[in-house]
Protein backbone atom coordinates (compact mmCIF):
# COMPACT_ATOMS: atom_id res chain seq x y z
CA UNK A 1 0.00 0.00 0.00
CA UNK A 2 1.64 3.46 -0.86
CA UNK A 3 1.16 6.32 0.77
CA UNK A 4 -1.25 7.62 -1.29
CA UNK A 5 -3.19 4.79 -1.00
CA UNK A 6 -2.94 5.00 2.52
CA UNK A 7 -3.85 8.63 2.54
CA UNK A 8 -7.22 8.18 0.74
CA UNK A 9 -7.96 5.46 2.72
CA UNK A 10 -7.84 7.81 5.69
CA UNK A 11 -9.62 10.53 3.95
CA UNK A 12 -12.47 7.99 3.18
CA UNK A 13 -12.89 6.28 5.88
CA UNK A 14 -12.33 9.17 8.08
CA UNK A 15 -10.18 6.96 10.38
CA UNK A 16 -6.72 6.79 11.51
CA UNK A 17 -7.43 3.95 13.60
CA UNK A 18 -5.25 0.65 13.56
CA UNK A 19 -6.51 -2.41 15.29
CA UNK A 20 -4.13 -4.53 17.22
CA UNK A 21 -4.28 -8.08 16.95
CA UNK A 22 -2.42 -9.14 20.28
CA UNK A 23 -4.74 -12.31 20.29
CA UNK A 24 -3.84 -14.75 23.23
CA UNK A 25 -6.29 -17.41 23.95
CA UNK A 26 -6.23 -16.65 27.61
CA UNK A 27 -7.94 -13.54 27.01
CA UNK A 28 -10.43 -14.63 24.52
CA UNK A 29 -14.22 -15.74 24.81
CA UNK A 30 -14.36 -18.93 26.54
CA UNK A 31 -16.80 -20.45 23.91
CA UNK A 32 -14.69 -19.74 21.24
CA UNK A 33 -12.32 -22.72 22.97
CA UNK A 34 -15.04 -25.26 22.03
CA UNK A 35 -14.83 -24.58 18.35
CA UNK A 36 -12.13 -25.71 15.89
CA UNK A 37 -8.82 -23.05 15.58
CA UNK A 38 -10.75 -20.76 18.03
CA UNK A 39 -7.46 -17.80 17.36
CA UNK A 40 -8.16 -17.94 13.55
CA UNK A 41 -12.00 -17.45 14.86
CA UNK A 42 -11.65 -14.61 16.63
CA UNK A 43 -9.10 -12.88 14.65
CA UNK A 44 -11.20 -13.03 11.82
CA UNK A 45 -14.01 -12.35 13.73
CA UNK A 46 -12.63 -9.40 14.88
CA UNK A 47 -11.58 -7.89 11.29
CA UNK A 48 -15.25 -8.52 9.95
CA UNK A 49 -16.47 -6.30 13.25
CA UNK A 50 -13.62 -3.59 12.39
CA UNK A 51 -12.70 -3.37 9.03
CA UNK A 52 -15.53 -0.28 8.27
CA UNK A 53 -13.38 1.67 10.72
CA UNK A 54 -9.85 1.37 10.82
CA UNK A 55 -7.46 1.79 7.72
CA UNK A 56 -5.12 -0.63 9.05
CA UNK A 57 -4.46 -3.96 10.98
CA UNK A 58 -0.86 -4.78 13.14
CA UNK A 59 -0.33 -8.14 14.13
CA UNK A 60 1.69 -8.76 17.35
CA UNK A 61 3.74 -11.36 16.03
CA UNK A 62 4.93 -12.17 19.78
CA UNK A 63 1.28 -13.58 20.27
CA UNK A 64 1.52 -15.77 17.75
CA UNK A 65 4.91 -17.37 18.03
CA UNK A 66 4.18 -18.26 21.39
CA UNK A 67 2.03 -21.30 20.12
CA UNK A 68 4.76 -22.40 17.81
CA UNK A 69 4.72 -23.48 13.88
CA UNK A 70 0.69 -23.19 13.82
CA UNK A 71 0.66 -19.44 15.36
CA UNK A 72 2.73 -18.80 12.41
CA UNK A 73 0.29 -19.93 9.86
CA UNK A 74 -2.45 -18.45 11.89
CA UNK A 75 -0.85 -15.07 11.20
CA UNK A 76 -0.35 -15.64 7.37
CA UNK A 77 -3.81 -16.97 7.38
CA UNK A 78 -4.96 -13.95 9.27
CA UNK A 79 -2.84 -11.41 6.90
CA UNK A 80 -4.22 -13.08 4.10
CA UNK A 81 -8.45 -12.77 5.46
CA UNK A 82 -7.47 -8.90 5.92
CA UNK A 83 -7.31 -8.09 2.05
CA UNK A 84 -5.64 -5.38 0.57
CA UNK A 85 -7.42 -2.52 1.62
CA UNK A 86 -6.18 -2.47 5.05
CA UNK A 87 -2.28 -1.48 5.81
CA UNK A 88 -1.41 -4.77 7.17
CA UNK A 89 1.92 -4.18 9.85
CA UNK A 90 3.85 -7.13 11.54
CA UNK A 91 4.90 -5.48 15.22
CA UNK A 92 7.64 -7.84 15.29
CA UNK A 93 10.75 -5.14 16.68
CA UNK A 94 13.09 -6.98 14.65
CA UNK A 95 17.20 -5.94 13.84
CA UNK A 96 19.89 -8.09 13.36
CA UNK A 97 23.24 -7.97 11.41
CA UNK A 98 22.37 -6.94 7.53
CA UNK A 99 22.93 -10.74 6.27
CA UNK A 100 20.24 -11.67 9.04
CA UNK A 101 17.65 -8.38 8.95
CA UNK A 102 17.41 -9.78 4.98
CA UNK A 103 15.89 -12.91 6.55
CA UNK A 104 13.49 -11.21 8.56
CA UNK A 105 12.38 -9.15 5.70
CA UNK A 106 11.76 -11.86 3.20
CA UNK A 107 10.59 -13.78 6.31
CA UNK A 108 7.67 -10.53 7.09
CA UNK A 109 7.60 -8.87 3.43
CA UNK A 110 7.43 -12.49 1.24
CA UNK A 111 6.00 -15.14 3.15
CA UNK A 112 3.64 -13.05 5.41
CA UNK A 113 2.76 -10.61 3.04
CA UNK A 114 2.77 -7.59 5.78
CA UNK A 115 2.77 -4.65 4.14
CA UNK A 116 5.39 -3.14 6.83
CA UNK A 117 6.88 -4.43 9.43
CA UNK A 118 8.55 -2.93 13.08
CA UNK A 119 12.16 -2.61 13.20
CA UNK A 120 14.26 -2.09 16.42
CA UNK A 121 17.19 0.29 15.78
CA UNK A 122 19.92 -0.11 18.16
CA UNK A 123 22.03 -2.13 16.25
CA UNK A 124 22.29 0.82 13.24
CA UNK A 125 22.01 1.26 9.62
CA UNK A 126 22.92 -2.31 8.53
CA UNK A 127 20.06 -3.72 10.18
CA UNK A 128 17.47 -1.36 8.33
CA UNK A 129 18.86 -0.81 5.94
CA UNK A 130 17.67 -4.40 4.32
CA UNK A 131 13.60 -3.57 5.49
CA UNK A 132 13.81 -0.23 3.21
CA UNK A 133 15.13 -2.10 0.44
CA UNK A 134 11.93 -4.19 -0.27
CA UNK A 135 10.09 -2.05 -3.29
CA UNK A 136 6.47 -1.25 -2.00
CA UNK A 137 6.82 -1.71 1.86
CA UNK A 138 7.06 0.24 4.66
CA UNK A 139 10.19 -0.19 7.80
CA UNK A 140 8.51 1.34 11.14
CA UNK A 141 11.23 2.38 13.30
CA UNK A 142 11.34 2.32 16.99
CA UNK A 143 11.27 5.94 17.94
CA UNK A 144 9.71 6.95 21.54
CA UNK A 145 7.96 3.77 23.09
CA UNK A 146 5.30 4.20 25.02
CA UNK A 147 6.22 1.68 27.94
CA UNK A 148 7.77 2.75 31.56
CA UNK A 149 11.03 1.19 29.80
CA UNK A 150 11.48 3.95 27.13
CA UNK A 151 13.65 6.18 30.18
CA UNK A 152 16.40 3.87 30.62
CA UNK A 153 17.74 4.60 27.08
CA UNK A 154 15.54 6.00 24.37
CA UNK A 155 15.47 9.22 27.02
CA UNK A 156 19.46 9.66 27.29
CA UNK A 157 20.88 12.37 26.68
CA UNK A 158 23.91 12.31 23.76
CA UNK A 159 27.28 14.77 24.60
CA UNK A 160 26.73 17.65 22.64
CA UNK A 161 29.12 17.24 19.56
CA UNK A 162 31.43 19.31 20.08
CA UNK A 163 31.33 19.66 23.41
CA UNK A 164 35.75 19.73 23.26
CA UNK A 165 36.27 23.25 22.66
CA UNK A 166 34.58 24.31 25.74
CA UNK A 167 36.17 27.30 26.84
CA UNK A 168 36.28 29.73 29.98
CA UNK A 169 32.94 31.51 29.51
CA UNK A 170 29.09 32.38 31.21
CA UNK A 171 28.16 30.63 27.90
CA UNK A 172 26.65 27.19 28.39
CA UNK A 173 26.80 24.44 25.67
CA UNK A 174 23.53 23.55 24.34
CA UNK A 175 22.68 20.29 25.66
CA UNK A 176 22.95 17.41 23.41
CA UNK A 177 19.82 15.85 21.91
CA UNK A 178 17.89 12.56 23.50
CA UNK A 179 18.96 9.26 21.96
CA UNK A 180 15.38 8.79 20.74
CA UNK A 181 16.01 11.89 18.76
CA UNK A 182 18.87 11.52 17.51
CA UNK A 183 17.68 8.08 15.96
CA UNK A 184 14.86 9.97 14.44
CA UNK A 185 17.37 12.29 12.91
CA UNK A 186 19.73 9.63 11.93
CA UNK A 187 17.03 6.62 10.18
CA UNK A 188 15.39 9.67 8.69
CA UNK A 189 17.77 9.78 6.15
CA UNK A 190 18.02 6.08 5.43
CA UNK A 191 14.58 6.27 4.00
CA UNK A 192 11.55 8.33 2.62
CA UNK A 193 8.47 9.28 4.06
CA UNK A 194 7.10 6.75 1.24
CA UNK A 195 8.72 4.11 2.41
CA UNK A 196 9.70 4.94 6.50
CA UNK A 197 7.32 5.39 9.54
CA UNK A 198 8.42 5.33 13.62
CA UNK A 199 6.58 4.18 16.64
CA UNK A 200 5.81 7.17 18.87
CA UNK A 201 4.07 5.87 22.08
CA UNK A 202 1.14 7.67 22.41
CA UNK A 203 1.70 8.27 26.35
CA UNK A 204 4.11 10.43 25.73
CA UNK A 205 1.94 12.82 23.50
CA UNK A 206 3.69 15.99 25.14
CA UNK A 207 6.84 15.17 23.34
CA UNK A 208 5.20 15.12 20.03
CA UNK A 209 5.51 19.04 19.30
CA UNK A 210 9.44 18.68 19.13
CA UNK A 211 9.40 14.84 17.22
CA UNK A 212 7.45 16.91 14.77
CA UNK A 213 10.37 19.33 14.43
CA UNK A 214 12.17 16.64 13.56
CA UNK A 215 10.02 14.50 11.22
CA UNK A 216 6.92 16.76 10.23
CA UNK A 217 6.39 14.53 7.21
CA UNK A 218 6.38 10.94 8.63
CA UNK A 219 3.55 8.72 9.49
CA UNK A 220 3.86 7.87 13.34
CA UNK A 221 2.71 4.26 14.57
CA UNK A 222 1.11 5.94 17.60
CA UNK A 223 0.60 2.37 20.27
CA UNK A 224 -0.41 2.68 24.08
CA UNK A 225 -3.91 4.51 23.46
CA UNK A 226 -6.55 2.36 25.58
CA UNK A 227 -4.93 0.20 28.16
CA UNK A 228 -1.62 1.75 28.34
CA UNK A 229 -3.41 4.87 29.08
CA UNK A 230 -2.28 7.52 26.04
CA UNK A 231 -4.61 10.32 25.09
CA UNK A 232 -6.08 10.26 21.77
CA UNK A 233 -6.95 13.83 22.15
CA UNK A 234 -3.28 14.98 22.76
CA UNK A 235 -1.83 12.82 20.07
CA UNK A 236 -4.32 14.23 17.63
CA UNK A 237 -3.52 17.69 18.31
CA UNK A 238 0.31 17.63 18.49
CA UNK A 239 1.16 14.66 16.19
CA UNK A 240 -1.18 15.37 13.19
CA UNK A 241 0.58 16.60 10.07
CA UNK A 242 -1.05 18.15 6.75
CA UNK A 243 -1.38 14.45 5.44
CA UNK A 244 -2.90 13.34 8.68
CA UNK A 245 0.48 11.46 9.61
CA UNK A 246 -1.05 9.21 12.70
CA UNK A 247 -2.07 5.56 12.72
CA UNK A 248 -3.53 5.43 15.81
CA UNK A 249 -3.43 1.84 17.41
CA UNK A 250 -5.90 0.11 20.02
CA UNK A 251 -5.46 -3.36 20.58
CA UNK A 252 -7.22 -4.51 24.24
CA UNK A 253 -9.59 -2.01 24.22
CA UNK A 254 -11.32 -3.02 21.05
CA UNK A 255 -10.51 -6.75 20.74
CA UNK A 256 -11.30 -7.46 24.35
CA UNK A 257 -14.04 -5.10 24.40
CA UNK A 258 -16.35 -7.75 25.70
CA UNK A 259 -15.30 -11.61 26.51
CA UNK A 260 -18.67 -12.67 26.18
CA UNK A 261 -20.71 -13.80 22.92
CA UNK A 262 -21.22 -10.04 22.02
CA UNK A 263 -17.50 -9.47 21.49
CA UNK A 264 -18.12 -8.96 17.94
CA UNK A 265 -20.61 -6.26 18.67
CA UNK A 266 -18.52 -4.88 21.29
CA UNK A 267 -15.16 -5.33 19.37
CA UNK A 268 -17.32 -2.81 16.36
CA UNK A 269 -18.58 -0.05 18.90
CA UNK A 270 -15.42 0.43 20.76
CA UNK A 271 -13.67 1.09 17.11
CA UNK A 272 -16.40 2.91 15.65
CA UNK A 273 -16.14 5.27 18.63
CA UNK A 274 -12.39 5.44 18.29
CA UNK A 275 -13.18 6.49 14.20
CA UNK A 276 -15.86 8.66 15.53
CA UNK A 277 -13.47 10.72 17.53
CA UNK A 278 -11.48 10.44 14.99
CA UNK A 279 -13.61 12.05 12.20
CA UNK A 280 -13.79 14.86 14.56
CA UNK A 281 -10.20 15.80 14.79
CA UNK A 282 -9.92 15.10 11.28
CA UNK A 283 -12.17 18.12 11.15
CA UNK B 1 21.98 -24.97 31.83
CA UNK B 2 22.93 -23.47 34.87
CA UNK B 3 26.15 -21.16 34.76
CA UNK B 4 28.24 -24.09 36.60
CA UNK B 5 26.74 -27.33 34.08
CA UNK B 6 28.58 -24.75 31.07
CA UNK B 7 30.96 -23.94 33.21
CA UNK B 8 31.68 -27.99 33.64
CA UNK B 9 31.29 -28.40 29.86
CA UNK B 10 34.22 -25.76 28.72
CA UNK B 11 36.16 -27.50 30.78
CA UNK B 12 36.20 -31.28 29.65
CA UNK B 13 35.88 -30.09 26.47
CA UNK B 14 38.68 -27.33 25.98
CA UNK B 15 36.39 -25.66 23.93
CA UNK B 16 33.98 -22.31 24.48
CA UNK B 17 32.80 -22.41 20.87
CA UNK B 18 29.09 -21.70 20.06
CA UNK B 19 28.08 -23.21 16.25
CA UNK B 20 25.81 -20.76 14.99
CA UNK B 21 22.86 -22.33 12.65
CA UNK B 22 22.40 -19.57 10.06
CA UNK B 23 21.18 -22.54 7.72
CA UNK B 24 20.08 -20.99 4.58
CA UNK B 25 18.43 -23.46 1.73
CA UNK B 26 19.92 -21.25 -1.18
CA UNK B 27 23.80 -21.98 0.57
CA UNK B 28 23.48 -25.71 1.63
CA UNK B 29 25.07 -28.39 -0.45
CA UNK B 30 22.54 -28.79 -3.29
CA UNK B 31 22.69 -32.58 -3.41
CA UNK B 32 20.54 -31.91 -0.04
CA UNK B 33 17.39 -30.59 -1.70
CA UNK B 34 16.74 -34.00 -3.59
CA UNK B 35 16.26 -35.17 0.40
CA UNK B 36 13.49 -34.99 1.94
CA UNK B 37 13.53 -31.82 4.43
CA UNK B 38 17.13 -30.91 3.75
CA UNK B 39 17.23 -27.74 5.83
CA UNK B 40 16.49 -30.33 9.01
CA UNK B 41 19.00 -32.86 7.31
CA UNK B 42 21.48 -30.26 7.23
CA UNK B 43 21.29 -29.29 11.09
CA UNK B 44 21.36 -32.83 12.22
CA UNK B 45 24.29 -33.43 10.10
CA UNK B 46 26.00 -29.85 11.49
CA UNK B 47 25.19 -31.12 15.09
CA UNK B 48 26.49 -34.25 14.58
CA UNK B 49 29.61 -33.24 13.35
CA UNK B 50 30.53 -30.35 15.63
CA UNK B 51 28.65 -31.49 18.98
CA UNK B 52 32.55 -32.88 20.38
CA UNK B 53 33.99 -29.29 19.90
CA UNK B 54 30.95 -26.94 20.73
CA UNK B 55 29.43 -26.35 23.86
CA UNK B 56 26.56 -24.31 22.57
CA UNK B 57 24.24 -24.01 19.62
CA UNK B 58 22.96 -20.70 18.08
CA UNK B 59 19.93 -20.73 16.17
CA UNK B 60 19.26 -17.63 13.77
CA UNK B 61 15.78 -17.78 14.14
CA UNK B 62 15.69 -15.03 10.88
CA UNK B 63 16.75 -18.22 8.61
CA UNK B 64 13.92 -20.48 9.94
CA UNK B 65 11.14 -17.63 10.23
CA UNK B 66 12.33 -16.74 6.41
CA UNK B 67 10.61 -20.41 5.94
CA UNK B 68 7.11 -19.63 7.36
CA UNK B 69 5.52 -22.04 9.46
CA UNK B 70 7.43 -25.04 8.67
CA UNK B 71 10.79 -23.08 9.17
CA UNK B 72 9.34 -23.03 13.43
CA UNK B 73 9.36 -26.52 13.43
CA UNK B 74 12.47 -27.23 12.13
CA UNK B 75 13.49 -24.88 15.09
CA UNK B 76 11.87 -27.22 17.05
CA UNK B 77 12.88 -30.53 16.04
CA UNK B 78 16.62 -28.97 15.95
CA UNK B 79 16.62 -27.80 19.48
CA UNK B 80 15.39 -31.44 20.13
CA UNK B 81 17.80 -33.45 18.42
CA UNK B 82 20.69 -31.26 20.43
CA UNK B 83 19.42 -32.36 23.31
CA UNK B 84 20.68 -31.22 26.92
CA UNK B 85 24.42 -31.60 26.84
CA UNK B 86 24.97 -28.16 24.66
CA UNK B 87 23.44 -24.78 25.57
CA UNK B 88 21.07 -23.74 23.06
CA UNK B 89 20.37 -20.23 22.16
CA UNK B 90 17.54 -18.95 20.08
CA UNK B 91 18.98 -15.97 18.19
CA UNK B 92 16.11 -13.38 18.08
CA UNK B 93 17.18 -10.04 19.51
CA UNK B 94 13.61 -9.74 20.64
CA UNK B 95 12.25 -6.94 22.97
CA UNK B 96 8.73 -5.05 23.24
CA UNK B 97 6.54 -3.99 26.31
CA UNK B 98 6.24 -6.28 28.81
CA UNK B 99 3.06 -8.00 27.75
CA UNK B 100 4.56 -8.85 24.70
CA UNK B 101 8.31 -9.59 25.93
CA UNK B 102 5.98 -12.34 28.14
CA UNK B 103 4.79 -13.66 24.90
CA UNK B 104 8.42 -13.98 23.02
CA UNK B 105 9.40 -15.51 26.58
CA UNK B 106 6.62 -18.09 26.23
CA UNK B 107 7.71 -18.55 22.70
CA UNK B 108 11.51 -19.43 22.91
CA UNK B 109 11.35 -21.00 26.77
CA UNK B 110 8.04 -23.22 26.59
CA UNK B 111 7.39 -23.73 23.46
CA UNK B 112 11.42 -23.72 21.64
CA UNK B 113 12.81 -25.17 24.84
CA UNK B 114 15.83 -22.92 24.52
CA UNK B 115 17.71 -22.71 27.02
CA UNK B 116 18.83 -18.84 26.05
CA UNK B 117 17.49 -15.93 23.92
CA UNK B 118 18.82 -12.65 22.70
CA UNK B 119 17.22 -9.44 23.79
CA UNK B 120 17.72 -6.13 22.48
CA UNK B 121 17.77 -3.15 24.96
CA UNK B 122 16.34 -0.41 23.43
CA UNK B 123 12.80 -0.26 24.90
CA UNK B 124 14.23 -0.77 28.37
CA UNK B 125 13.69 -3.07 31.32
CA UNK B 126 10.09 -3.98 30.97
CA UNK B 127 11.08 -5.55 28.18
CA UNK B 128 13.53 -7.61 29.35
CA UNK B 129 12.04 -8.36 32.57
CA UNK B 130 9.99 -11.74 31.48
CA UNK B 131 12.69 -13.26 30.22
CA UNK B 132 14.53 -12.88 33.28
CA UNK B 133 11.91 -13.80 35.35
CA UNK B 134 11.93 -17.09 33.53
CA UNK B 135 13.97 -19.91 36.39
CA UNK B 136 16.75 -21.77 34.67
CA UNK B 137 16.99 -20.06 31.46
CA UNK B 138 19.37 -17.05 30.29
CA UNK B 139 18.79 -13.84 28.72
CA UNK B 140 21.79 -12.45 26.75
CA UNK B 141 21.29 -8.55 25.82
CA UNK B 142 22.68 -6.74 22.99
CA UNK B 143 25.84 -4.58 24.21
CA UNK B 144 28.39 -4.06 21.25
CA UNK B 145 27.82 -5.57 18.35
CA UNK B 146 29.74 -6.89 15.31
CA UNK B 147 27.73 -4.97 12.71
CA UNK B 148 29.33 -1.60 10.75
CA UNK B 149 25.67 -0.11 12.40
CA UNK B 150 27.31 -0.58 15.83
CA UNK B 151 28.70 2.56 14.94
CA UNK B 152 25.17 5.09 14.42
CA UNK B 153 23.76 4.24 18.26
CA UNK B 154 25.90 2.06 20.49
CA UNK B 155 28.62 3.82 20.13
CA UNK B 156 27.21 7.20 20.89
CA UNK B 157 28.56 9.15 23.69
CA UNK B 158 26.16 10.27 26.48
CA UNK B 159 26.05 13.78 28.21
CA UNK B 160 28.06 13.75 31.77
CA UNK B 161 25.61 13.28 34.41
CA UNK B 162 26.11 16.96 36.06
CA UNK B 163 27.32 18.77 32.62
CA UNK B 164 25.03 21.42 34.21
CA UNK B 165 27.41 23.34 37.31
CA UNK B 166 30.08 23.94 34.43
CA UNK B 167 31.50 26.96 35.44
CA UNK B 168 34.37 29.16 33.88
CA UNK B 169 37.73 27.33 34.59
CA UNK B 170 40.69 25.38 31.71
CA UNK B 171 38.61 21.82 33.48
CA UNK B 172 37.02 19.90 31.01
CA UNK B 173 33.94 18.01 32.01
CA UNK B 174 34.94 14.27 32.26
CA UNK B 175 33.35 13.01 29.34
CA UNK B 176 30.31 10.60 29.30
CA UNK B 177 29.94 7.11 29.25
CA UNK B 178 28.92 5.53 25.87
CA UNK B 179 25.75 4.16 25.14
CA UNK B 180 26.45 0.58 25.22
CA UNK B 181 28.57 1.10 28.27
CA UNK B 182 25.55 2.31 30.24
CA UNK B 183 23.31 -0.70 28.52
CA UNK B 184 25.89 -2.87 29.92
CA UNK B 185 26.12 -1.35 33.42
CA UNK B 186 22.49 -0.64 33.61
CA UNK B 187 21.15 -3.97 32.45
CA UNK B 188 23.76 -5.95 34.55
CA UNK B 189 21.81 -4.80 37.83
CA UNK B 190 18.60 -6.15 36.49
CA UNK B 191 19.91 -9.95 36.35
CA UNK B 192 22.74 -12.17 37.88
CA UNK B 193 25.59 -13.93 36.39
CA UNK B 194 23.48 -16.99 36.54
CA UNK B 195 20.37 -15.42 34.29
CA UNK B 196 22.38 -12.75 32.14
CA UNK B 197 25.03 -12.96 29.31
CA UNK B 198 26.20 -9.93 26.81
CA UNK B 199 26.86 -10.05 22.85
CA UNK B 200 29.48 -8.28 22.05
CA UNK B 201 30.79 -8.78 18.64
CA UNK B 202 34.44 -9.93 18.08
CA UNK B 203 35.00 -7.39 15.66
CA UNK B 204 35.56 -4.77 18.55
CA UNK B 205 37.63 -6.98 20.64
CA UNK B 206 39.95 -4.02 21.26
CA UNK B 207 37.01 -2.58 23.94
CA UNK B 208 37.24 -5.71 25.07
CA UNK B 209 39.28 -4.41 28.45
CA UNK B 210 36.90 -1.58 29.61
CA UNK B 211 34.20 -4.04 28.73
CA UNK B 212 35.41 -6.20 31.08
CA UNK B 213 36.10 -3.37 33.67
CA UNK B 214 31.96 -2.85 33.86
CA UNK B 215 30.80 -6.43 33.78
CA UNK B 216 33.87 -8.66 34.75
CA UNK B 217 32.13 -12.00 35.61
CA UNK B 218 29.19 -12.39 33.16
CA UNK B 219 29.87 -14.86 30.29
CA UNK B 220 29.81 -13.01 26.91
CA UNK B 221 28.30 -14.31 23.58
CA UNK B 222 30.71 -13.00 21.04
CA UNK B 223 29.51 -13.38 17.22
CA UNK B 224 31.86 -12.04 14.31
CA UNK B 225 34.60 -14.21 14.12
CA UNK B 226 35.34 -16.21 10.84
CA UNK B 227 32.96 -14.70 8.03
CA UNK B 228 32.81 -11.19 9.41
CA UNK B 229 36.58 -10.75 10.24
CA UNK B 230 37.00 -10.86 14.09
CA UNK B 231 40.17 -12.32 15.73
CA UNK B 232 39.57 -15.47 18.22
CA UNK B 233 42.82 -14.77 19.71
CA UNK B 234 42.21 -10.82 20.59
CA UNK B 235 38.70 -11.52 22.25
CA UNK B 236 40.48 -14.77 23.82
CA UNK B 237 42.87 -12.46 25.34
CA UNK B 238 40.79 -9.27 26.31
CA UNK B 239 37.65 -11.28 27.32
CA UNK B 240 38.61 -14.18 29.09
CA UNK B 241 37.62 -14.06 32.98
CA UNK B 242 38.45 -16.95 35.38
CA UNK B 243 35.54 -19.20 34.79
CA UNK B 244 36.39 -18.60 30.99
CA UNK B 245 32.91 -16.30 30.40
CA UNK B 246 33.26 -16.51 26.89
CA UNK B 247 31.08 -18.32 23.97
CA UNK B 248 32.32 -17.33 21.13
CA UNK B 249 30.35 -18.25 18.11
CA UNK B 250 30.90 -19.48 14.65
CA UNK B 251 28.42 -19.68 12.35
CA UNK B 252 29.23 -19.45 8.22
CA UNK B 253 32.95 -20.18 8.92
CA UNK B 254 31.80 -23.72 10.23
CA UNK B 255 28.33 -24.86 8.27
CA UNK B 256 29.69 -23.68 5.21
CA UNK B 257 32.72 -25.17 5.30
CA UNK B 258 32.08 -27.12 2.13
CA UNK B 259 29.44 -26.51 -0.27
CA UNK B 260 29.84 -30.37 -1.30
CA UNK B 261 29.29 -33.76 -0.33
CA UNK B 262 32.39 -33.54 2.30
CA UNK B 263 30.34 -30.57 4.17
CA UNK B 264 29.80 -32.93 7.44
CA UNK B 265 33.76 -33.78 7.57
CA UNK B 266 34.62 -30.06 6.59
CA UNK B 267 32.05 -28.79 9.55
CA UNK B 268 33.86 -31.24 11.46
CA UNK B 269 37.34 -29.91 10.86
CA UNK B 270 36.24 -26.25 11.07
CA UNK B 271 35.00 -26.73 14.63
CA UNK B 272 37.59 -28.68 15.54
CA UNK B 273 40.12 -26.39 14.94
CA UNK B 274 38.28 -23.49 16.67
CA UNK B 275 38.12 -25.85 19.67
CA UNK B 276 42.03 -26.73 19.27
CA UNK B 277 42.79 -23.03 19.00
CA UNK B 278 40.44 -22.25 22.02
CA UNK B 279 42.06 -25.02 24.51
CA UNK B 280 45.38 -23.71 23.71
CA UNK B 281 43.60 -20.24 25.62
CA UNK B 282 42.57 -22.13 28.12
CA UNK B 283 45.69 -23.06 28.71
Amino acid sequence: MTRQQLVEQIQRKKSYLCVGLDTDILKIPKYLLNKPDPVLTFNKAIIDATRDFCVAYKINTAFFEAMGARGWEIMEETFDYIGNDHLKIADAKRGDIGNTSHQYAKAFFDMLKADAVTVAPYMGEDSIRPFLEYDGKWTIVLGLTSNPGSNDFERLRLDTDDVAPLVPSLIQPSRGELLYERVLRTVSCWGTIHNLMFVIGATQASDLGSIRSIIPDHFLLVPGVGAQGGSLAEVSEYGMNKETGLLVNASRAVIYASDGEDFVEAAANAAKAYAAEMAGYLG
